[in-house]
């Protein structure tokens, strides 16, 4: 394992995130007879990708000018971030326009190059774009960068393990969701390229890793052949009650890449001030669920949402009471009271909390 | 202001929280001609608290045992957790049941003693409930406390600014929202007892502060006396422009008591991770939106939910490539990839993903 270990010390980042999509796709000038096909989006979708919504088109390939380099596409990374850069919502990079390439990470191989970082036959990585041919310009250096060759890898692994989701599945459950050995992880869409390395990273930390996906399949695959100690497939008719058997213990990360009922199903299980990584939500990506759009942006703003309860605050009540105190007396902290005179008047001030009827404190006098 | 110091650094922990309620008021036997009156609960709200759902009955005060102590109910605090409390629904203590008197924090009067702790005239605080009398045992030691008697502050104060609604503000801010000064924090339904507090202390600590809440007198309250930045009243038409206008700088942090809307609202402008302390969601205590549940059991656990996004971690992806290569070789981290041949397999690639069709990771090899 020797020269592999230090081949991969020589590796550059796998993942490969531009600030900025430089594609040059529609040069004005062909110097090549070459055509280069392209999926352009051509409309927003509503639900699904529609066959209005995504267009293939060819353009004549680009001249190269200095500094620039052309890669064939050899393979492209099917994401489900994808839908979400489709829509015209906003996220973490701009969404892609109308009329533009589609965004997509890619694989590609240099076919010609006048740049000297590039050669002819290098292996690429970056925002390729869903078409065949890609224009590397000056620009996107942080865009796109040399596979590195290691025996024992596949070229498409770093698409995969050691590209996007393998880093995803490695910094959102180790930086996010801290793992402790004993504790219990549950995953969902288990079976996906993030899920399943999310769920076994969590099997080499040492904690119970429950995955839930989508059918009898993946939940044989993870199970036997990752390693999850138990599968749960959510289109059976007693999910969350195979779920709760599953997670005698609770549950205490959530790696949740779904949302709606699957999250809330997780949620109602999770054990006190357990941590939800919040990695995605698929289940709404497709529709235009309102009550989705708050969790939306609990990911595109890197929200850190916390649940409190005053209960667990005991121990530091007398320290909190004397400093409010002290505040009060300062005359930096005001207060106002809305009174209701008799115990019978104790239902009708309960509902006025809920149609905005006091100002301050609510309190019935006796 | 010495003494008063002093006094406050005697006084008890002002918030009250027993494990259980451990209410007597349906002893068998009275030897006293005095009655009890008590709000039970009939039956659960669906939505407000209609005739039905509190029953205002009489029952003969009990006879004290040695240990116990009797005290007439002077202030009855109003808080929306007791909407909570009437329903039948997974929560932080047990919901309160058909027949029982109805849960409330209060402020009583010893009024006849056979305790050594306790004596006639003493003021006490704790779980009272909605009732005129209650009888104090033995085993709600860490229910009833005695309030301090402090020259500048009024009774009531301990119910509100030094009870549960001041403590629930300086916790949910300090500890859970982390304010620095300079940040901008946004608190809602900012009138209420415990916003109008967290509000005042983020002015302590620096902050620029904008509230929201119902009324243009509302809005003037917490701008004009409680010395707010900005206050936002949700029911004009351009609320949510002038919520825009308020926070230049984008949001740092909510202090959310509402849910819904409104805090859609404020989430589409925070800054990238910035931080929710998720206090109330008093737009939904009286609803059965669905929606909102997933919301609901962040406070109930006290779960922390992050947002995530790989684009954080790009300083640390060499690292973790080089991690995750080691255990693919050794074999810890298995895939699958499920693989369509030819660009125009594009789009059917794409919703794939969204109809569960494919295992491990998705790629189109072209």
């Amino acid at each position: 394992m020797q020269f592999t270990m230090s081949a991969l010390a020589e590796a550059p980042p796998l993942l490969l995130l531009p600030r900025s999509t430089t594609l040059s796709p529609r040069a004005s000038t062909s110097m090549s007879n070459n055509i280069n096909r392209q999926w352009k989006l051509s409309a927003r979708p509503t639900s699904l990708v529609t066959p209005d919504v995504l267009q293939l088109s060819e353009s004549p390939l680009p001249a190269l000018e200095d500094g620039q380099a052309l890669a064939r596409v050899k393979y492209l990374s099917v994401d489900p971030t994808m839908r979400v850069w489709m829509a015209d919502i906003p996220q973490y990079m701009p969404p892609v326009q109308i009329g533009e390439v589609m965004r997509a990470f890619g694989l590609a191989e240099v076919t010609e190059s006048r740049r000297p970082d590039f050669k002819k036959g290098d292996k690429v990585m970056g925002l390729t774009g869903l078409q065949e041919y890609i224009l590397i310009t000056g620009k996107e250096t942080r865009a796109f960068q040399k596979l590195p060759s290691l025996p024992f890898l596949s070229d498409t692994a770093f698409l995969g393990t050691l590209g996007i989701n393998g880093l995803t599945a490695y910094f959102g459950l180790l930086e996010v969701g801290k793992p402790q050995a004993g504790e219990t992880l549950v995953v969902s869409a288990a079976a996906g390229a993030t899920g399943s390395i999310a769920g076994q990273l969590g099997k080499i930390h040492g904690c119970r890793v429950v995955g839930i996906a989508g059918s009898d399949e993946k939940c044989t695959w993870i199970k036997d052949e990752l390693g999850f100690d138990a599968a749960i497939n959510y289109k059976l008719p007693h999910w969350r009650e195979n779920l709760a058997v599953a997670t005698p213990n609770g549950i205490d990360i959530d790696f949740e890449n779904v949302g709606g009922e699957i999250m809330q199903a997780v949620l109602s299980r999770m054990n006190l001030h357990g941590r939800v990584v919040l990695c995605g939500l698929i289940s709404g990506y497709t529709s235009q669920d309102p009550a989705l759009a708050s969790f939306g942006q609990i990911i595109i703003k890197r929200l850190r949402v916390e649940g409190f309860l005053i209960l667990d605050y005991a121990s530091k009540f007398m320290e909190a009471g004397k400093q409010l105190g002290m505040w009060k007396m300062m005359g930096k902290l005001k207060d106002k009271q809305t009174l209701l005179k008799g115990l019978e008047k104790a239902p009708e001030a309960i509902n006025m909390l809920f149609q905005g009827s006091n100002t301050g404190k609510l309190i019935v006098e006796l």
